[in-house]
């Protein structure tokens, strides 16, 4: 039986590959393991059926005999623990590509995040305009940092991991609100080998159907 | 040869025991795996040497033969994979208990660090006392959803893990700053029960003691 994920019915970002079941689907066709995916819409994800999966109401989850998970970064790190592709073989060097997941998702996406929050819940308010340049020079600041470790190589430690497929995508999300990404070429470059991978573009073209099929026209 | 840790030379909490070495000490009195501690200053943590250990030049880094990791996330995942204490035997169990700690860190942790970067850069702004309210809804709103789900038991998935060792430090820089913690009595419960644990107060007095070793008089 295939694992089973949950994505939204219907997307926020219209198609643009940012709904966090992508990440999933990224992995997934990493490693070569076909899946199904449950759809639910938003008014199910806060109901008791979907908050017994995932406490906090959101997607994806991650279901398979007997487990049921959420969270991308644990989700993502089952799969690279049960199939080659996504962790080096080396235990130093796994232990690194965990590094980058927990980087990515503890350290760099949080002021991104923040951003996004303030964007469409604060957008309104008379103070927005002051604080985005402030919330921007945080971003900035990881952006600074992480351009500055990756110097001209390829990926974050030596070979693709999933440390690279957690922080290209957290990077995307950036990408898709604001230019600031391509202030560091080497990061813009570093995401856009990420995007080419065709196990990428597979999930992004499987997440661009339900989309395209969910929307009226 | 005992793993070597970072902290802050001297702390900016004056021995609350916030820093986040407190966590990755925690976990490693609750497996019995003596350490060593080095200690740097905020300008050494931005230069060279240390940011060639931790690209982000933060506390705390992690060194053993021939490995050396950031992030307390993967450090505590590393510590808990290698002694016994910190995850579950069983496969499924064990993976439930990560799920935990990438959400302590990915879904908890960001809204209670974002009042507290607000606290400390944004202050004296005039919107501040207006913003304030607005990020605490969204900590409330954590906080209901792990309530909800913690019900009566004494930690998220049946036995304590790494999953617990991280949710309760993530509550507890909560707890320091502000009283709604104590609106979920069966989390306030909850981070006591971790702050009663031997191997908490152990590594907190080892924390306290740099504390009191550097402030003077
Ligand atoms: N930390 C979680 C975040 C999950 C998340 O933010 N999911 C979004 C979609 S990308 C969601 O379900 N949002 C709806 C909501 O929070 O109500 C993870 O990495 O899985
Ligand atoms: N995501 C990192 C956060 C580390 C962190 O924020 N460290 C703080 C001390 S608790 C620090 O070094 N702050 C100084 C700075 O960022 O300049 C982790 O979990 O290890």
């Amino acid at each position: 039986m295939n694992p089973i994920i949950t994505a939204f019915a219907s997307s926020p970002d219209r198609g643009q590959g940012l709904a966090r079941d992508m990440r999933v689907r990224w992995a997934l066709e990493e490693v070569g393991q076909p899946y199904d995916v449950r759809l639910v819409s938003f008014t199910e994800m806060k109901q008791p059926a979907h908050l017994a999966l995932h406490p906090f109401g959101q997607i994806p989850t991650y279901e398979e005999d007997g487990l049921a998970l959420f969270e991308t970064g644990a989700i993502i790190l089952h799969i690279a623990e049960h199939h080659a592709g996504l962790l080096p073989g080396d235990a130093n060097a796994r232990a690194r590509a965990v590094t980058w997941m927990f980087a990515a998702l503890n350290t760099v996406e949080p002021p991104i995040v923040e951003r996004e929050t303030a964007s469409y819940m604060e957008r309104s308010e008379a103070w927005h305009e002051h604080r985005l340049p402030m919330m921007e020079e945080r971003i900035r600041t990881r952006l600074g940092q992480l351009s500055a470790w990756l110097g001209g190589a390829d990926w974050l430690d030596g070979v693709f991991s999933a440390g690279d497929l957690m922080m290209a995508s957290v990077l995307l999300r950036l990408k898709a609100s604001s230019d600031m990404l391509e202030e560091y070429p080497n990061l813009s470059a570093y995401v856009a080998r990420g995007e080419a991978r065709p196990a990428y573009r597979r999930a992004f073209a499987a997440q661009l159907e339900v989309f395209n099929a969910s929307s009226p026209g």
